[in-house]
């Protein structure tokens, strides 16, 4: 049959699209919510993870970018390797050397993001219905990084009573954490904790995944040593999996992140790699390195320290004075979150989240933080977007939602 | 139990960490010979897909890039929205809108690269062991970019006398074609057989996927329609997604891309983005909008063509002089390669690869480009990033290497 032919055939309809893929429908709606209420005029947003853009080191980063497109236009402006700019992964290399250990560049995979660090971990270690262990509440980005892989997750309340670590990592091909003012609760796991995990995923074998964007914002000093450095003490990375990220001190803009761990791992992710966008852009690696070696990140760490911290006094001041009826929280040492729990039951945080947008204030419901998406018993309030007095009134706000809610129960 | 009593448990062996997903063991050797393959000193490289860097135009995108990070600097440097700068998605709709069909951004979705596209397009069409039905032979890379999904693959021999659309497309989530130029190669899909692919697309329920990273290099023209302006003529998209990249006419180090198809489509891409990258960089996004409104792509690609045009000859008049006994090809009249098969089974085109990189000249064996791993008949020599004394010398190399696999055969 020749193929002019076969251009119609008779009696065939045309059909609908083919289905999608069976985890898109398992996305939360309140998702969608979320994303959606950005576009709300007025509206003041407390939920998101979002930095202050006046800390960007804007004038600097332009001219950084100028210059390193002109000295290496071949290498910032070509496809460069998957692992990323041997310079680059050497810097970072150097940098989170211990003087047990030595890194490599070996055991560095540049990603573009964090998020993508988290794609990729999803990608080397997760068959269809895989168990990860996950620091609970969690980070909803995460969630949906792994959600394509099908996953059961299992929920680790470091801070309770009764956690075992090995009972909980049993069986999982990793175990997720922020250690450094977790994202959603902005709490930190203690010293004793973290040399548990360690042990626990030495016995049990489950990969040991610390996800450390918020460390470089702490605001009441000092935090225990990170998982890696714990098992660097010991003289071997084990099976220890770092992730830091430019986001949230520097630009996320520059969408640079890196894993540090084993080269067997580092090996892994950058085939999975490959066949996620090939090699992150020379451009921002270039740029990421220049900001490396300048004094950049430790004049800018200094100012947006001064400046969270003032904002985070501020929330929980507006918390005190409207919400410590109704909400308890404990006031962070450092990160981006308040993490407040409703006192009791007749507060309902999904609802809330839906009045809240009425009053015009964004907050991020418990739910979200959820893989089980069952918590709907907390919130989660930013205080790095917005100013003091932006603050205050976005808790006013919440507090009027909250008696509407009161209201609406009888 | 508290936690300090848990450090060690006694009798609890250190174990071996997690395994590995599966397909991790399926990526097939060959790919990791031609990536170690870099690394020989004096090598000529004929195996990649990559762009002569002097073509880049790195003076204007080095200002460009200063430019845009100090007018937009809360746009370049912070988050942005998941499916791309609306301005950016704006100008792309612009340019792929007809007489007939204006697209808006609803239609696109910017992507870290025309690969990350495949990679979202796996992660919301495929469940494991669902169908691809693909041109072949087919771009290695978007092999690699479905492998994590577990998909099948049918082949879709174009050229076929035999060939049947309707029943290769039929059950599969989605075809894939490269139909300008095609990777590995250099050929056009006809008119009459773009038409019956959409046909069959409508009538089969199958997405169809056009993958145009070499439209733009055609040195004897004309092309036909896309499937995108196919499909535009009948008033809608229908199932098309189209996948651009700014990668082989510009610069590969933006890692920008993007997919036009219609908004439910982009809508399920845009979940899979936010867990895979968040979005793409506000740096490389705004010197990428920069460039399609200036006259940068004209100016370059007039540049391009003469230059690449040149080196098809040459590599096709050395082809000619030294291979002709043993090969057989047909003069591409655009793209980057030209695809050249045994004229019997004495040469193994995996072997030969092998050999032909000890005579220190890097081919891609046509093994790599099918699915199931099987043919071994075919080269893909890459005529655009060596000039044209180098790819003479890499031809008498490759040359040698036959020989020498000809008397190792007896």
């Amino acid at each position: 049959m020749k193929l002019e032919n076969k251009l119609e055939r008779v009696g065939e309809p045309v059909v609908e699209p083919a289905a999608f893929a069976g985890w898109l429908s398992e996305t939360n709606e309140i998702t969608r919510a979320f994303l959606a209420a950005g576009q709300i005029p007025g509206l003041l947003n407390i939920a998101g993870g979002l930095p202050e853009p006046a800390t960007y080191p804007g004038p600097q980063i332009a001219k950084l970018a100028q210059r390193v497109i002109e000295t290496h236009p071949t290498e910032t402006l070509g496809y460069g390797p998957i692992e990323g700019l041997p310079e680059l992964r050497n810097a970072i290399a150097h940098r989170f050397s211990t003087k047990n250990v030595k890194l490599t560049a070996a055991n560095v995979l540049i990603t573009t993001s964090g998020m993508q660090a988290l794609d990729l971990l999803g990608k080397v270690l997760l068959n269809e219905g895989d168990l990860i262990a996950g620091q609970f509440p969690t980070y909803l980005g995460a969630l949906d990084a792994w959600r394509p892989r099908r996953p059961r997750f299992r929920n680790m309340d470091l801070n309770a009573a009764a956690f075992d670590p090995f009972q909980a990592m049993k069986g999982a091909k990793f175990a997720y954490t922020v250690p450094n003012f977790s994202n959603p609760t902005g709490r930190l796991v203690g010293l004793e904790a973290r040399r548990t995990l360690l042990a626990a995923s030495r016995q049990t074998g489950a990969w040991l995944v610390e996800d450390d964007p918020y460390g470089s914002l702490c605001y009441d000093g000092p935090l225990p040593p990170n998982l890696l450095d714990l098992a660097l003490q010991t003289g071997e990375l084990s099976n220890t999996v770092y992730l830091g990220t430019m986001s949230k001190l520097i630009s996320p803009g520059l969408r640079v992140g890196w894993v540090i761990a084993r080269p067997k791992m580092i090996s892994a992710l950058t085939l999975a790699k490959q066949g996620s966008d090939m090699c992150t852009s020379g451009i921002t690696q270039r740029i990421t390195h220049e900001i490396l070696k300048s004094d950049l990140i430790k004049a800018t760490q200094s100012q947006v320290l001064d400046m969270y911290r003032r904002r985070r006094d501020a929330l929980c001041a507006a918390l005190n004075s409207y919400l410590a009826e109704w909400f308890e929280w404990e006031v962070p040492a450092g990160g981006m979150f308040v993490w407040a729990r409703a006192r009791d039951e007749s507060i309902d945080t999904d609802r809330l989240f839906e009045i809240a947008l009425d009053e015009k204030v964004c907050i991020s419901p418990s739910s979200v933080f959820d893989a089980h998406g069952e918590n709907r018993q907390g919130i989660r309030l930013n205080f790095t977007l917005n100013d003091e007095v932006k603050l205050t009134e976005a808790v006013q706000r919440l507090a009027k939602a909250v008696q509407r809610q009161l209201v609406e129960k009888g």
